[in-house]
């Protein structure tokens, strides 16, 4: 499974992939990051991320994009410039057909080192290890984009059986209440 | 000129066009408003949106998408969604390659009722009335979209004028200084 990661944001927006080889296995495939200058119209700003991710795409084809969930702990403005990022980076994956998972923050720490809380000094140094770098991939929003990744390549499978187990169990309910529906008209209406 | 006006929401994204007749003159075109189920996932939310603001450009043929500024002061797990929505409806806006212009809510406010702090009630009242319409636009969300795009057919042009005197005063800094710096230089160099 190839995941594309993107860490969203107006002025960075960082870009990894990695293939999940199967079990704990990842190997590197790409990073960068995108960067629009603040001076720039907003509009012009999203248009670079999105034709980026679009290309990304394009090259390397990942059979998913994992997107960092936006969190509203951090400054408004910084989240709102996220969270726009954000969206339009969902959207180029979902129009290019590909399945869109989100991960907040700490889910992506604590799969990568164990801990919700890690610092990015932390994150970088065990995407570097895991993925066997010579050196760190810089800025950390790089890093993070490749921590994203390989967040996916753990989570994704669970996420997934999680996602047909409840699929699976709302049938099952909605059937039970089609049958007690039926049953409460009664054979004679 | 013909605006399409989006109030961008995840639960309900407003769309309005209008066309400006010059001066002050508005007329009404067309107005709905598009919902997304809370339960759906939010990349087939922000697919629905896309999807819809792209229809009404190919429909309406607008010369400019005006979008409601997302703003910092409201619940901020509302101000994420509305900001992924508001950058999907710039991306599909600047995709398909129309200028897009963002108005606060309060300048908008100001411009159709006169009043920044103007509630719900008013502006609706005032939009009604503006654009001749036998009933007020419901919900609040439809009447929004059509109160920014009066806001834009009134404002646009201003910001156009200001816009370019503000490239003309930077094109005549960027002389001066290349002068100076020429003089700096002085001849014999």
């Amino acid at each position: 499974m190839r995941v594309l990661g993107v860490d969203p944001g107006l002025t960075r927006c960082g870009l990894g992939v990695v293939d999940g080889t199967g079990g704990r296995g990842v190997r590197f495939v790409a990073v960068d990051v995108v960067r629009t200058s603040s001076e720039a119209v907003l509009t012009d700003r999203l248009l670079a991320i999105g034709d980026a991710v679009e290309r990304w795409i394009a090259t390397h084809r990942p059979d998913v994009v994992a997107v960092e969930r936006v969190f509203s702990q951090q400054n408004v403005r910084t989240v709102m410039g996220t969270a726009q990022a954000g969206g339009v980076v969902a959207l180029i994956a979902a129009r290019a057909g590909l399945p869109v998972a989100f991960h907040t923050p700490s889910e992506v720490k604590a799969a990568v080192t164990g801990a919700g809380r890690a610092d990015k000094r932390q994150v970088t140094a065990m995407v570097t290890r895991l993925l066997g770098l010579t050196e760190p991939p810089r800025p950390a929003d790089a890093a993070d984009a490749l921590a994203l990744a390989v967040c996916h390549c753990w989570r994704g499978p669970m996420l997934e059986r999680m996602a047909s187990a409840q699929a699976r169990s709302a049938e099952l309910a909605r059937r039970h209440r089609a049958r007690l529906a039926a049953a409460a008209k009664g054979p004679g209406r």
